[in-house]
C-alpha cells in the first residue's frame, strides 16, 4: 500500500449531494424531498452535473442506449485492458423521496476516484463510477431498469420501447433530456462492482456501526390479488345480503401482516399491502372490487413461498365464506442474491485498516447490486439511516457518516485494485 | 269516486323511462346504466324532456333557483288556493347508475296526472310533479340537494354557492344547461308528499309483493376516520418496527361489519367504508396514512351511536396497540325519519281498492321525501327492484311493476284529492 487512507473530503461529498438535492427539489414540513422522475427536466440537470464532475476528475463519460452513465478513469501504470472496477448507483428517486438515496453511493463513486487520485494510489486497473437510469421503477418499470440491461436481463430495444403511464417510450423521454446514448454498458466485463447506499433501516443505528456489509440482498415477490363480490347500495343491503369486496380485502391485509409476523417466521421476512384500488369507491357503495398489491421479501426464498402458500390458503376461505371471487397474479419474482465473499472481506479488512467497524447484515431492500451480481462479483456498503427513514423528506444520514463509509468504499476499492 | 281507477299506461310510461335513459348512457356489459350528474349536457336533456312532457299534460312548469322543477296542474273544480299534493323524485344518477332510480317516481307522477285527467278524476285541489335537483349528492352535496332548500334546511344562497371538485358553483352548472330559475319551490306550502321509488333491496321480491309503504326512512350517519402511521420502506423495514396505516384501517373496515352484523344488531342496521384514500399507495412502500370513509345507518338512533361508539372504542384500542394516532369527523347526521300515518293509511287503502297488496317495509336508502318529511306529511313507496340491485347498470325494475306501483301512487292521490 502506497499513500495512505485515501483522503476522502466530507465538505465535498456533502457539496455533490447538497447540489444534486435541489434538482426536483419539494415542499416539506420536515427534511429535504425531491422527485426525480427518468426523462424528467430534474433527472437531465442531476446527469448534467454528474457528468461535469466526472470530467473534472478526468475521467472519460460514456452513456449507453438506455441511459446509463459510466465515468472511466484509467489509473498511471494500470493496465488499461483488465477488467475494471466498477462503483455507484443511481440518481432517479422515487415521488417525494429522499437526498441520499442512489445520490450518496453515485458521488461516493467520484469521491473515491478523487480521493485515489489525490492519494497517488492507482489501481492495476481501470475503476469506472456508473450511474444506473431508473432503480426506484417509478415511470417505466419495476425498477432496476438500466441495471438490468447492464446485466443482460433484459435488451435494450425492449427497455427502450418500455412506456410511462401517458404512453411516452423511455427513448422519448432519454431524448427529452439528451441521454440517449449507444451501445450498452456490460456489467459481465467488470471485475468488481460495489455499491455504496442509505440503509433504510435501524440496524447500523442499534448497534452503533457506521458502516454496513450486506451478505444477502432479499428477494422479492411483487403481486396483485383482485377480490370481487357486489357493488350494490350501503344504505339499502342488508348485512346478511352483501358479497362486499373490501371487507374481504381487509382480511388479506391483515392475513399478510399476520403471516409475515408469525412467531416462527424469521425476522428477515417482511410483508406490505401497499395500495388498493377500490371500486366504485363511494361513500354510499358496498366496494364490488378491490385490487390489492402484493410486496414479500426475505433472504430465503422458503420464506417468501410460505407467505405466498399462506395468502393462496385465505383466498380460498375467503371464497367460501364470503362469496367473494379472487385471482392472485404474481408479477415480479426475484431470488435473493448472495453477495460476493471476495468482495465482502475486502469492505471489512478496508474498514479495519481505516479504522471503522463494520457490520453484517441483509438488504431487505433491492438495488441496482441485485441485477449485477448475477453477472460479476458485487458488494453492497451501507450508510446509517436516522430512525430508517426513506423514500421520504424525513430520510437522513449524517455526513460524516456519509465521508466514513466512502472512506472505507475508496480503500475497499484501493486494495481490490491491489493499490 | 267517480271513473274507476286511474287508466295507467304501461307502454306510455316504459317510453318516457326508455327516452330518458338514453341521456348520459354508459356502455355496460350487462344492464343498462347511465351518468347524469347535475348540469352535464345530460341532465339539461332528461330536464328538457321531462318540462316537454308535463306542458303536454297542460301542467304549467315552474323552475326554482336551485333547478328543481314543478308542473302544475289545477284540476277542474278544484280549489286553486288550497294546499297541493305534489308527487315525484329526482332525475340525477350516480356516476354509471341505473334507468330506473328516481326517474321512475319523477315519470309515475306525470303519468298519474295523465291517468287522473283521462279518468276525469279530479282532486279537490292542485297537483304538483316535482323533479328535485341532484338527490344523490355525487357532484355538489351530501345528496339531497334541492329537496333540503325545499324544505327549509338549506337556503337558496348557500345551495348556489356549492362547489363541485373543479371549483364550478351550482349556480353556474345551472346556467350551464339553462335550469337557474327563480325564487324557491316551497314544501311546507303541500298538502302531502308522495315518492314512489325502487326498492333498491330485495324484500318485495322475497315476499312476492309488487308495491311497498315505507314506514321509517333509516336515519344515517357519514363519517371520516383518518389513521396516521408511518411512511416507510416495505424492504427494509422490519415487521416489528412498522406503524402501517392500512393494517389499522382494515382492522377498522372488519369492526365496522362486526358491529353492524352483530347477533344483538337490528337487521335494519347496515354500516359500510366505501372507499380508503391510501397514501403513498404505492406496492413498495409501507402506507403512512389512510383516510376511511364511514356510512351507518338504521330506523333507530341508538343502533346508529351503537356503531359509532364501538368504533370510537376501537379507535383507542389501536392507537395504543399499534401506534398510531387516529381521528374521526362526522361529517353528515340525518336522524331516522317516520312516514305520515294519515299518508301510509291512504296508500294501503288505494292498493287495496286497485286489488294490489301492499307491504309496510323500512327504507334503508335515503329519499327526498326524508326532507320533505320536516314540513309535511310524507309517503314513500317502493316498486321491486330485481335481485335488490341499484347504482349499478344491472338495476332493475319490470314494466309491468312500474305501472302497477303508479296505480296504486295515482289512486291514494286521488283519494287523497277526495276524488
Amino acid at each position: 500500500m502506497t499513500g495512505g487512507s485515501p483522503p476522502i473530503e466530507t465538505s465535498r461529498l456533502r457539496t455533490d449531494i447538497d447540489a444534486t438535492a435541489a434538482f426536483g427539489a419539494v415542499d416539506a414540513d420536515e427534511g429535504r424531498g425531491r422527485t426525480v422522475l427518468t426523462g424528467s427536466p430534474a433527472n437531465g440537470r442531476a446527469r448534467d452535473r454528474l457528468v461535469e464532475r466526472l470530467e473534472d476528475a478526468n475521467m472519460s463519460v460514456r452513456v449507453d442506449a438506455v441511459g446509463n452513465i459510466a465515468g472511466r478513469w484509467t489509473p498511471p501504470g494500470s493496465d488499461p485492458d483488465a477488467a475494471p472496477i466498477a462503483v455507484g448507483s443511481h440518481l432517479d428517486s422515487v415521488p417525494r423521496g429522499g437526498i441520499f438515496d442512489g445520490v450518496l453511493g453515485v458521488y461516493a463513486g467520484v469521491e473515491t476516484v478523487r480521493a485515489l487520485q489525490e492519494a497517488g494510489r492507482y489501481p492495476d486497473r481501470p475503476v469506472h463510477v456508473v450511474s444506473f437510469t431508473e432503480e426506484e421503477g417509478t415511470r417505466f418499470a419495476d425498477g432496476l431498469l438500466g441495471s438490468s440491461v447492464a446485466a443482460g436481463h433484459r435488451s435494450v430495444e425492449d427497455a427502450l420501447a418500455l412506456t410511462d403511464d401517458d404512453g411516452v417510450t423511455l427513448a422519448d423521454a432519454l431524448d427529452d433530456i439528451g441521454y440517449r446514448g449507444e451501445g450498452r454498458l456490460d456489467a459481465a466485463d467488470w471485475d468488481a462492482w460495489l455499491e455504496l447506499h442509505v440503509e433504510q433501516a435501524t440496524r447500523l443505528e442499534r448497534a452503533g456501526a457506521p458502516v454496513g456489509v450486506v451478505t444477502t440482498i432479499a428477494g422479492v415477490t411483487h403481486g396483485e390479488v383482485t377480490v370481487t363480490g357486489d357493488a350494490n347500495h350501503a344504505g339499502s343491503t342488508p348485512m346478511t345480503e352483501r358479497t362486499d369486496a373490501l371487507t374481504t380485502a381487509s382480511e388479506l391485509v391483515l392475513a399478510v401482516e399476520d403471516a409475515a409476523s408469525a412467531d416462527d417466521a424469521s425476522d428477515t421476512l417482511v410483508g406490505t399491502v401497499g395500495h388498493l384500488d377500490i371500486s366504485p369507491g363511494a361513500v354510499n357503495v358496498i366496494p364490488g372490487e378491490v385490487e390489492l398489491s402484493l410486496d414479500v421479501r426475505d433472504i430465503s426464498a422458503d420464506g417468501i413461498e410460505g407467505v405466498v402458500e399462506t395468502l393462496t390458503q385465505e383466498l380460498s376461505r375467503l371464497e367460501a365464506e364470503r362469496g367473494v371471487t379472487t385471482a392472485l397474479v404474481r408479477e415480479f419474482d426475484q431470488a435473493p442474491t448472495d453477495m460476493s465473499p471476495r468482495l465482502r472481506e475486502s469492505v471489512h479488512a478496508a474498514g479495519d485498516r481505516v479504522g471503522v467497524e463494520t457490520l453484517d447484515l441483509h438488504s431487505g431492500a433491492f438495488h441496482d447490486t441485485m441485477s449485477i451480481a448475477d453477472v460479476t462479483d458485487a458488494a453492497l456498503l451501507f450508510a446509517p439511516s436516522r430512525d430508517g427513514i426513506s423514500h421520504s423528506p424525513r430520510e437522513w444520514t449524517d455526513w460524516e457518516d456519509c465521508a466514513t463509509a466512502t472512506a472505507v468504499l475508496a480503500e475497499a476499492v484501493a486494495s481490490i485494485g491491489g493499490a
